[in-house]
């Protein structure tokens, strides 16, 4: 309702640029059909599932720069070629980071007879000498609880313990892993461990990405198991010191050439809308990312081999993009949203499945307001994979953040992510972690939710712009539950 | 109803050596105020729970022949002289296997790149040559399809796989570890890895004893996790050969002087009869044994403890014994059995505790006829926590299988083994596994029965002599849930 006029060709060219949306109809007789032609070979067919095989047990983990990620970039283009999928690669500069030895032992006191802890280097850790870095540990719960101990971290190792147990809690301790360590370098700390981020452990290290911002040296940052951080707790909490020696050898290598592999079944109506199916070809360096995310790579590829088989094609272009370096760094996102800037305003729909493999549980949707109304009428096919009802109005993934500030709107399929958190960044996220059928019932959900958006008479309404600092915040930490 | 009579000199003295059952009888008032100042206690001090802090995150693991088993013994009698408890030393020599580097990978191949597998040296394994062992993988379900193989086991690594999922198949699968490499070995293979016998897995090793027969050289034997063992059946039935490179530096050293834990609490009227409360004080050298056995350990310590408060003491002698050497030889166990041959016929009851420390579900036996009627009018005490109950006619462990030939009854507190297996011979069987209430019920249950065999008027009637083979066999195998 402003009355400010926008010059008449400026807005012209403006409403070109962006799709404005229509009134909510429901699909037609002949759309429904298309349902079954996709939600039933996603259920029954298993492609998705061989394809998991083929990137966890063929491949094995991914993490950039790693010859692994290069195989699963080869790997993609093969595999979109076999289903008749165009597919070409977009360049991305990635860092390198490896991990070397790695092993802690608890010093022996008076009190208890020392051995060894075991941890993991979280990517982006600094190394320690050869011989090892000892120090006393200092044990906090928050990073406001680090800031206010002040000369009691120099010369510390400093363990960041938390008290996670269940999955939503990821959001509230992550940034003890992401910014924990950087903030204890600043405040004189030799060294830090920081309590997997777990919801089940049988000695568990998890790794996972921590930031050193420009101008703090890396100190050595190794996630410690549940058990351990326990251990350490009980120790500290009987009193006396509690020495450490920790030995990580990891390296920050040289930045490598890498690849976005992007790929599209044109739309037969407006093939300059696009909807965006993403998910991360990257993984870490440990197990062989099933459910991160080798779940949603494959996810997303069978939904563009099921859409192009399609006569006629849905009416948008449906375009998939297998993200590099989601993990430690976000680079591929980062590439694509520049690469890609002036087509983001028609960009109509954005999702990134990277929450496993779970089973679904409903469609989310982050869009301006009536998008709910227009969706709503076209979810009865997903009433079958336990999918069929709207849930709360948030949706995105890591690398979709850089489409924020285009107010890109995003559409997700929710999934069960009770055990996601089990072997999240472990050696035990492998292929018998992801059930068939639970992998089977996401991925037509997301065939399906795939075509709404892309053969929906009109495009969801765009969400607001957010707010400033939000949108170049595009870090490595995850949001919660992905 | 035998017409064959004894020597009337040789009968008295049979009789005077083995106590005889009594008719059934009910507790009195005074011997029911017992059990409040016995399972009050239990449930409510925490002390049975402060040892088994001591015991692991003081201690740590304690295999046999090692520093921590060592400290082990010496702690145990520490703490029982705190507790007023009268307690020695006896000799057993235990062997003194070590671990040293452990690694194996599968080796790459058209099909999958390779990558580390996780393994875990099983305790007598023999050692690879520094730079390991290569061969191709050969799969089998069991010692029988084994058999079958005959030719094809040559320089290959057989991987003994199966398909445990609950605690009652660890009986049905533990010779695939404990006999399975011997058996690889005469058929000519170069190595074995056995699948974890585990409920649960995060890519996670659990190791145990293997047993090589004299004149059978050793091989190496090591566990690897249900997940790798999983990838390896999936690449084997995907066709062509599988190879894996193994690297395992343990070691058999010299026989090591070790010791019993013995202590008495002595009987005010027939102190010449003896329950035997038994547990093992050795661990595996992974974790710190909180369930495996030092559970059991502090449950009859704490029973000893608060049986010597009572006054007066009860009718017959109870004596705990920690045992050495469960894990990997039960020398402990023979050792015992031997140096007190001329005493067995006066343990008139003996039971072990090594099933960790999960809740009290019920009481068991393993005696003569009419035992389930003398014991029954002495579990009212035990409905609170949950063990009220005569269950199955079956009780023992694996440290009182030498005492089978002596037709010693035995009796046990069952307990809940939901969990066991998921941290049985691995890293992260450690304290905080170990829940305080269930520990302090299943130590209150053992208590209350400790006190019910010493006290009652009669004994039980003994069982029959086991089968002749039966009672030798006293192997490292444990039986089902130990």
């Amino acid at each position: 309702m402003s009355t400010f006029l926008l010059p008449s060709t400026l807005m012209a060219s403006l409403l070109a640029a962006t799709p404005q949306p229509s009134p909510a109809s429901a699909p037609t007789a002949a759309q429904l059909q298309v349902a079954e032609r996709l939600v039933g070979p996603a259920l029954s067919e298993g492609h998705a599932w061989t394809r998991l095989a083929e990137i966890t047990d063929g491949i094995g983990p991914r993490l950039s720069g790693s010859e692994g990620a290069e195989a699963a970039v080869q790997w993609a283009l093969r595999s979109f070629k076999a289903d008749g999928v165009k597919a070409w690669t977009e360049p991305v500069k990635v860092p390198r980071w490896v991990r070397g030895e790695e092993r802690a032992e608890l010093l022996s006191s008076e009190r208890f007879r020392g051995r060894p802890l075991t941890v993991m280097a979280l990517g982006g850790s600094g190394a320690t000498p050869v011989e090892g870095v000892t120090g006393e540990v200092v044990e906090v719960f928050s990073l406001e609880e680090l800031a206010t101990l002040g000369e009691r971290v120099k010369g510390r190792i400093v363990l960041f313990n938390h008290t996670m147990e269940k999955p939503e809690d990821y959001g509230r301790f992550a940034s003890l892993r992401s910014r924990g360590p950087a903030l204890a370098a600043k405040a004189g700390a030799v060294a830090t461990l920081v309590r997997s981020l777990a919801t089940a452990s049988l000695n568990t290290p998890h790794t996972g990405a921590t930031r050193f911002e420009d101008g703090i040296a890396p100190i050595p940052a190794a996630s410690v198991t549940v058990e351990d951080a326990e251990l350490l707790h009980r120790l500290l909490a009987g009193g006396g010191p509690v020495r450490v020696k920790l030995v990580l050898g990891c390296k920050e290598l040289p930045e490598a050439d890498s690849f976005n592999v992007v790929a599209e079944v044109k739309g037969r109506e407006k093939p300059e809308e696009i909807i965006l199916l993403g998910a991360h070809l990257d993984s870490w360096d440990v197990g062989t990312g099933a459910h991160d995310d080798g779940a949603g790579v494959v996810m997303v590829m069978e939904a563009a081999r099921l859409l192009a088989k399609q006569k006629p094609a849905p009416r948008r272009t449906v375009r998939v993009v297998l993200f590099m370096n989601e993990e430690n760094g976000l680079r591929g996102a980062k590439a694509y949203a520049e690469a890609h800037a002036a087509e983001l305003p028609r960009h109509v729909a954005a999702l990134e499945m990277d929450a496993g493999g779970g089973k679904p549980l409903g469609v989310s949707l982050r869009a301006g307001e009536g998008a709910a109304e227009l969706v709503r009428p076209w979810l009865s096919p997903l009433v079958g994979v336990g999918s069929g009802n709207l849930l709360a109005q948030e949706a995105g993934g890591a690398d979709l953040t850089p489409l924020l500030p285009a107010r890109v709107p995003f559409f997700g399929v929710r999934q069960d992510g009770t055990h996601y958190f089990d072997v999240h960044h472990t050696h035990a996220d492998t292929l018998d972690k992801v059930e068939p059928e639970a992998l089977a019932k996401s991925t037509a959900a997301v065939a399906w939710m795939a075509y709404v958006m892309a053969e929906m008479p009109g495009v969801l309404p765009r969400p607001p712009a957010p707010p400033a600092p939000a949108a170049p915040a595009a870090g490595p930490v995850k949001s919660s539950g992905h």
